[in-house]
């Protein structure tokens, strides 16, 4: 049902210490912890003895003991102590998970540990960098993580969704310039929305007075997607990488499935301006968390109809290209993941 | 599941306005709007492109916009604009349902739209006439549309459910003179209730002082069952048409299938006395409501075992005669419902 | 799914009165009233007319009639009286369950009637007798039975679990001297912890000093689970009959299934000091409460876990012993019934 063989967001780093978290990701019950070492681990959350989550149970050392009867286990997920008796029983374990910590996020593999390659780890330097202030945040979206994606890569839904915040008018976002590139992995979808009312966000970020010229990427991999906005006065020069914009932000989004019809939805709204100004950051981050309150309705209602009327028939529309292909590259993933797991099992028979 | 070829009650004129009203009628998500020209509208409650309910949108004109990427449709369901195209992609069109608005009902036809004859509504004159005062209600009631029939048709029940308020002796009820009459496409049930102890409600209403005669005729038609009551002083006169009635009573009961084991409930409780005082129609309706309340708890209470308990063997007794040929009228319908789209389907074939 | 043929706990003596009670056991809806008479009553809860539950009615001298349409069912469950006519339909009856009540508690048969002999009700005078002070409490725990079972059979986890309340040190438990006893349709666990720091509610209820020694019987049948637990100071002597307790605690353990995935749990935690003080009663009872709540906690996170993965390989460690041979008894009694009903089947064709 889902990609497995890559690097997901299981969580922030500030969220794993050594008090257990417990989440589901991917299907699959996680428990997080850090170790006496300062290491982030994650493994299996239920005790292999009665399968009571070890979420229940605490941090001892480099290891974690179950909350029932006492029974240990390393970071590995090998079980290395049975109070009451010296001999631990063969098979006691539980799976342990790849993870991987940098640039403030806790990225975990839930495939195959073997192809677990951490050069893989997509990079989100601006977490790290002094240019830029934000703050992370973490929902579950009742939805499917594609409908999520949709969402995120086909901006055209800005107008209608979010009129009252970073809106501005429908109009200049549905004939916005967009370009869309196909990239084996993913997708990158550029607007250019030269000449438009500001949005009320922007204004209240660095106080424009006019009209202006403003761009967004959006650079879609399954499980990641940043949206890189820029915008400045009308003809006051812009560019794609950034360096002149008054208003950049930058948006992390990581979208880590939960189940098939629940989501992880971890965010931060990085910004160039006033980033010395805590209050900015959280007035700003509260400002794109009300956005983000507004898709979270929509999603759940698609979620909902689809969910109830599986059958019915839909149409597409030409803003819908970015999103296709990010379907397809999401299919194809899954399609060769299959086939690699009966090549396999040919392969031991 | 169930009858489609009816005209059901979708709403009170009341509710239906330029905010978009999501309902799901006969397992059927609908919007139920009112267009600038004054027109109700029923269209299936999705956009064809991305699923979002069409009830969070909002009404542009004659049209229903989607609160997504903005597409809008006219009231016959047909697509008619696309923002940021020219062209409508073939096939963009949701469901349209036929309605009828007639004495402050919307009601709807969920079947076949050639059949649905605006003719055969079901009049209810009483709601726009003067002599008669009342207030409309609606309510969903976690139980089969059957459960409710039963419930109505068949008023032995009110004396043991209702003993508090409108019940009265018990034994007045299960001893009553009760005459079933069966029609073709439903049940009249006539109850006469001479010389019996006067429910409080009827005291309050009227100021009866002694026993009274009292009658119910019960009109029971698929989705509408019209109860009207009479009450005199002993001996002081009455009959079938409520002429000399000191205490008259119309209750409009619209029973619409909101899925297999929930009910919309739409009523309204009309009296002949004391019209011009809305305080007295605002009590009278809150006392009605207050018995409506208990059966709630019944048929609740009933579809609960019903659902946990499917096969359990149950036995008829004489006061569900009206009942029984209810639930024959609903299978002979459905019966020839499935008849004629097998024959549909042989003469496409 | 369940052994059917055992006396269960359907509740206790002083829960069941002339307002009729709800409950469903072993997977089946059963009324529980007290008639004019004094007897307790067990019923199926439904009237086999339009399937109200009989909880809705009322008691009738030695009846109990429906809430809907009065009809009244004896406690041998016919029906005896159909207000409004003269003639009960043949077939009109529902299930009533052999009861007995002994030791403030009342006992079901739900399995077949005539095997219900009141000689095989487990005994529990101690809730008679004036050497001991208890109240009795009942939850719902959303977890299947048998892993209640496990949590009070094996006391290895007490001080994992309750640390904080009755636990002391973990190791004292799990390295405490054991001996299982395996009878026919139960099991003896026997724990002695010679020379352990007395846990906090020890300590509370009579003060001891320095450590002491400590012991454990648990008695295990299907559907009772009796705890015996014993302390003295060190040295001071010690026996299994609890005869030099200085510290004395008797809990009985009800444990009657509800569906497969909850379980009724009725306990009384007797305690052998200062019984004639009702705030000591009442706090001593609240601290054992307490520490219910924490394995009850265990129960549903287990039970969740079972629920969504259900495969999982899980190991035994030494502890299980008297888990494993209750589950043994029980899987015998399940498979002995399975067989009987097989050969009734075969007889009878």
């Amino acid at each position: 049902m889902f990609v497995l063989n890559r690097w997901y967001v299981a969580g922030w780093s500030s969220e794993v210490s050594d008090r257990p978290l417990a989440r589901t990701l991917l299907n699959e019950p996680v428990v997080l912890f850090r170790t006496e070492d300062g290491r982030a681990v994650a493994l299996e959350d239920r005790c292999c003895h009665r399968n009571l989550p070890l979420s229940h149970g605490h941090v001892e050392g480099n290891c974690i003991a179950c909350g029932y009867h006492g029974m240990v286990y390393e970071p590995g997920g090998r079980c290395v102590k049975v109070p009451g008796q010296d001999v631990i029983p063969s098979g006691a374990c539980v799976r342990s998970f790849p993870l991987v910590e940098r640039d403030q996020v806790v990225w975990i593999w839930p495939g195959n540990p073997d192809q677990a390659d951490s050069s893989l780890v997509p990079l989100y330097p601006i977490h790290g960098d002094a240019k830029w202030a934000h703050r992370c945040d973490h929902y579950v979206i009742k939805g499917n993580h594609e409908l999520i994606n949709d969402n995120l890569i086909d901006l055209s839904h800005v107008g209608y969704v979010h009129g009252r915040t970073i809106g501005g008018t429908p109009e200049a976002h549905s004939v916005a310039n967009i370009k869309v590139e196909r990239t084996d992995d993913g997708v990158i979808v550029r607007r250019w929305m030269p000449d438009s009312v500001p949005p009320p966000t922007y204004v209240r970020a660095v106080g424009f007075a006019g009209r202006i010229d403003r761009w967004m990427e959006i650079t879609f991999l399954p499980g990641l997607i940043r949206i890189y906005i820029g915008a400045n006065d009308v003809g006051q020069g812009l560019d794609e990488v950034g360096h002149m914009d008054r208003l950049g932000i930058r948006i992390f989004n990581g979208i880590t499935p939960e189940t098939e019809g629940t989501t992880h939805y971890f965010w931060s709204a990085a910004h160039n301006f006033k980033v010395d100004q805590p209050e900015v950051t959280e007035a700003f981050h509260g400002e794109i968390a009300a956005t983000f309150e507004e898709d979270r309705i929509v999603v759940e209602a698609q979620q909902e109809r689809f969910t109830q009327f599986p059958g019915r028939k839909t149409v597409f529309i030409k803003s819908d290209a970015g999103g296709v292909h990010a379907r397809r590259v999401i299919a194809a993933l899954l399609a060769s993941e299959a086939q690699a797991s009966h090549s396999n099992a040919e392969s031991v028979a």
